[in-house]
């Protein structure tokens, strides 16, 4: 049996140390400050920053750093004696942040990180080597900012066959959905209000086309089906496709557009795609607001779990990495991803396009005789039956907007259908095409 | 640093005895069985049923449990040397379940249980035991069923003060309000309905007047603010006053009913009380439909965190049991409530009437002269500002409607003037009245 504390002993502080201090690590530095009698209490022991490191010592903050000792070179932060714990918040899948991460946990320190890239790409060589040393690797933060979503599947689901896992993993198209949604706005005035609000940066890349959703997609898709990490696999389709249009029809049809990263096990293999979806008014990611973030999981046993909170920010992404402190301080923690690197399978990549289920479409077409029928055509030839049809009258993007749902069928006839009408001289731009989210 | 599994490390099996063999139990053993293997790769360690204790052996149960070991005295699972987790599914506050748990803890094993009313009651006592033996006391299962609260907030949180923990903790509630909602239904017919599905049972009291909500609320608390386990300080209000028209008013409003367990900490102490309460539509608590539970906790790092699924059943149930052993498999645990429970605050009772907020009140009244002006004055006279008023002018329960809707003020003025009021000829029944949920 694991070491309960003693009411009584007192155990040494737990030394941590910080590199990156950006918005998060002065999060974290606020945090362990505002809260340190209270976490020593839950922790069973006091956490004490010991040592900080960044690029530039001198940038102002906006908080008070000079209690702390400051290393220029982060590598002080692992050869260091007096550090338990490195928090590693300086971003990027490789470079310094893998390079210290590679150190600390080949030193036996304690690793805990908030970057989804560099355990989305890395992850599993530094549980190996975290296996190695016999230290704990934690990213709570990593998926879903302050949402303790890793928790919660590691440990909280972990009795259950997860039949899927899925959510809405990223706040900025969130926050330029629900924008879209309200204002009616297009997708380029949504994204140009979430960038001067600071929710979306000036190169939205990563956001918008679903990179960070399938970074921590992949994360979410190992802990539920204990498969080895494959950011490889997963694939993206972001939101710059999205016309005002897409998001009225949907209403229309009792739904909202999400950008939703769904990881499924079928009998081909592991699906894991980030994609804008139509998901149903009764179906509780339909009411996930702005820039929140939402995670979905569906167990065998538990039915279905609904997590919510902020997916970003200082204060809830700095929750997060104080919350896995905590659980190094009460030495209670495993395995990263819930089980040994050896043990998790390999999972095959599913045929996504034998994927069967409804899908609402939308082109922008030219205002023409034949043009139905020429819509009608193809999908009739690439085998979709359409459920709904819509045609409204009304301009955009230069053209007349078509929206139909389809029947159940799988993803592939969409997208030959769609292959088709895109070469169609009458099609203005790149056909949409969304799957409807199955309760 | 605690022991990290060894991937080639073959550790011994984890031997676990159900005690109370009822609808929860029988889901227990259908989801041991049923996830082994997956259960093994996780826990890192098999976990295998040595034995089973029930009051009646032979009742037919469904599941085939020939396979085990049964003991007709419970007391065998504790004194059994092959026996190293209790599981305690036999009920009750007090009587076989709490001499189960005693003895159980008291030889060093483990106890996992979903018993509310024990933890509630005896929570402490059995903390303190298990603190004295170094054995690990666990009750996810307690509260909201399958939703891994417990977890979420004794260590997903625990780097937060918490300002407020609440929510939907009781599904037949939710059932039966969602019913009044959907078809228009009178509280009776409700209920009644809610009886014949399975949701309610024959004696709804300890669901309906919210005791079973006021049980999981204290749980809550205690975890949240570090108090000590109280159950005499919650008080509750079940659901019996409301009627058809509560539902419809709420509506009106932009609202929708749903029984809150709520606990806050204020300057004159703690705050926990279980009561109907009109929810804004624009708070996911809003669209917790059925007999689903749902947790908020708002942490000042976090922000507000949202939890839902199912809150009862045999599956969902069996999960959150399953989960608390899988955790003493990989011997991750700690303090039942955090902290050793000599480092629990004790907190005063907050006082309820200085809390202020908007309310909603309604009272059938005859529909004679002077009417109005009573109440006018009575809450005039208790220093009730008056927001919004309605009287449609229709009928119910011998009566006529009157709803109302105050500015914030503290509660014990809207007590005053309902005494007042509750006294008076003209009024028909019970006048009720509900907190609005501040955001």
């Amino acid at each position: 049996m694991s070491p309960l504390p003693s009411p009584t002993a007192s155990r040494p502080p737990l030394r941590v140390a910080l590199a990156g201090i950006g918005v998060v690590g002065c999060g974290v530095v606020r945090l362990l400050e505002a809260n340190r009698e209270l976490i020593a209490r839950r922790a069973g022991r006091a956490i004490e920053i010991v040592a900080l490191s960044a690029r530039d010592r001198h940038k102002d903050r906006g908080v008070d750093l000079s209690a702390y000792r400051w290393e220029d070179d982060m590598g002080a932060l692992v050869t260091a004696d007096d550090v338990d714990v490195v928090v590693e918040m300086v971003g990027g899948a490789d470079g310094p942040a893998l390079t210290l991460a590679r150190a600390a946990l080949g030193a036996g320190k304690a690793l805990v990180t908030a970057n989804k890239a560099m355990i989305a790409h890395h992850g599993l060589d530094l549980a190996r080597l975290a296996e190695a040393r016999d230290t704990p690797l934690k990213y709570e933060a990593a998926v879903a900012g302050g949402i303790p979503v890793i928790k919660a599947l590691r440990e909280g689901a972990s009795a259950n066959q997860i039949a899927r896992v899925y959510g809405i993993l990223n706040g900025t198209c969130n926050y330029i959905l629900t924008l879209m949604e309200r204002e009616r706005a297009s997708f380029a005035d949504a994204l140009a209000a979430a960038q001067a609000e600071g929710y979306a940066e000036a190169d939205p890349t990563f956001d918008v086309d679903g990179i960070d959703a399938a970074h921590k997609l992949s994360i979410l898709a190992a802990l539920c089906f204990g498969t080895k990490l494959d950011i490889g696999a997963v694939t993206a389709t972001g939101i710059r496709g999205l016309i005002a249009a897409d998001i009225r029809e949907a209403e229309a049809l009792g739904h909202r557009v999400r950008l939703i990263g769904m990881a499924e096990r079928d009998e081909t293999g592991l699906y894991q795609h980030v994609q804008p979806c139509l998901v149903p008014a009764d179906h509780p990611l339909a009411y996930v607001p702005g820039a929140l973030n939402a995670v979905v999981a569906e167990g065998n046993f538990v039915g279905r779990l609904f997590f919510e909170g902020a997916g970003a920010g200082a204060g809830p992404t700095a929750s997060a990495i104080v919350a896995d402190i905590i659980d190094i301080a009460r030495d209670e923690y495993g395995p990263a991803f819930a089980m040994p690197v050896d043990a998790l399978d390999r999972a095959a990549t599913a045929d996504a396009g034998a994927r069967v289920g409804k899908h609402y479409v939308r082109l922008v077409v030219e205002d023409r005789i034949g043009v139905l029928a020429e819509i009608a055509t193809a999908m009739r030839d690439a085998g979709v039956s359409i459920e709904s049809f819509i045609q409204r009258g009304d301009d955009a993007d230069g053209g007349v907007v078509i929206a139909l749902v389809t029947h159940a069928g799988p993803a592939s006839a969409i997208h030959a259908a769609l292959a088709t009408l895109s070469a169609s001289d009458h099609v203005v731009g790149t056909p949409m095409h969304m799957p409807i989210l199955a309760l």
